[in-house]
């Protein structure tokens, strides 16, 4: 670990995770590189070469312990301990996100969701309250919160990202259709499904939707 | 456009083009690979080598003309038309995607929405009307629709999926946090937190969540 690793390979890692837990939770034991690559569309020499940056995983002809690799991939990406998140918006992405059944044995707890709506304020959106956000900056400085979960309208997005990093977060999951403006040292994720939905038109036949008739 | 194109190229055109739209709102007509690399946290050699895939886009010294990258973009992605969608789920994030202020203009149009819920079915949501998902595939076929987003309940997820090839869905952009069985010629991606936030873990420093006292 000694030289930096690309971000390019770091972005890899959590969907090897979840494509080795997949294989754990159908029992199996061992995996290879092959098999990863075809789960996820990625080649197996990248795969090995991805790993090697962090150490001898596998062995020639025996391939990866599926629990060993988990493990340690799960120490790389620091998720032997449980990650606080805060949900800011509690509209219906808000809620959708608070009510996610993938955060749970995946290292992260939903600790906080905050709206600007009085009526919203006091509700309590799967187990979480939903505070002001007037209370933000306060309550995330406190507990040392360093995940975020951007769920407002676009408009507001820049506003509330400045507020978040004013709270001492330092990286941010955003679901809006724009680009953040950031200081260095603060990371933002984009989740955007048109970004998603593009990379698959390039495959379709576009002529099929609109058929001559 | 002789060979065919590795997917994780592919995968990168979209971020070139939300990167290029966003330079073209500025005001902003040229752009190079130097700076949109800057932009997405990926090397200029390797954008220069993705778009040379298709062709000559851009000169040394003058770099890319940012409209015209875009049309070819669009082009290459399919996207000089408009997908029509269908979203599966009309729940918290069946609402939050049917609301979602970035397909407009980035080629898709939610043109369905279905849920098995009879109280929700009837229900308007962003303009367009809740139908039961038992008229789901009849109103697939007759449309020619070939993209689908699943926001269904994961224990749901699988088989409403199979509803949707046999549809004649092709694309999937799935929110459930497993991995979908799909035949030969469908593609799937998936949307999950998770993954988006354990790339930036790694980042985080581990011992500032819990400090000492």
């Amino acid at each position: 670990m000694a030289t930096e690793i690309p971000d390019i390979v770091i972005g890899r890692l959590p969907l090897y995770l979840r494509a080795l837990t997949h294989l754990a939770e159908k029992g199996q034991t061992t995996t290879s590189s092959h098999e990863l690559g075809q789960r996820l569309g990625i080649s197996s020499a990248q795969i090995r070469k991805d790993l090697s940056h962090f150490g001898e995983f596998g062995k020639q002809g025996t391939g990866y312990h599926i629990n060993f690799l988990i493990d340690q991939l799960r120490h790389i990406l620091h998720l032997n301990l449980v990650w606080s998140i805060a949900i800011v918006g509690a509209g219906y992405l808000g809620h959708a996100l608070a009510h996610y059944q993938g955060f749970e044995q995946r290292g992260f707890r939903v600790a906080w969701v905050f709206d600007n709506d009085p009526q919203r304020v006091g509700e309590t959106v799967n187990g979480v309250e939903v505070r002001h956000i007037n209370d933000m900056i306060a309550c995330l400085r406190e507990e040392h919160v360093q995940m975020a979960l951007l769920a407002v309208p676009t408009e507001a997005a820049q506003e509330t990202a400045d507020m978040l990093i004013e709270a001492g977060i330092t990286a941010i999951l955003s679901y809006a259709p724009i680009n953040l403006k950031v200081p260095v040292g603060v990371q933002v994720q984009y989740s955007d499904p048109v970004v998603q939905m593009q990379r698959m038109t390039y495959y379709l036949n576009a002529t099929a939707q609109y058929p001559e008739t």
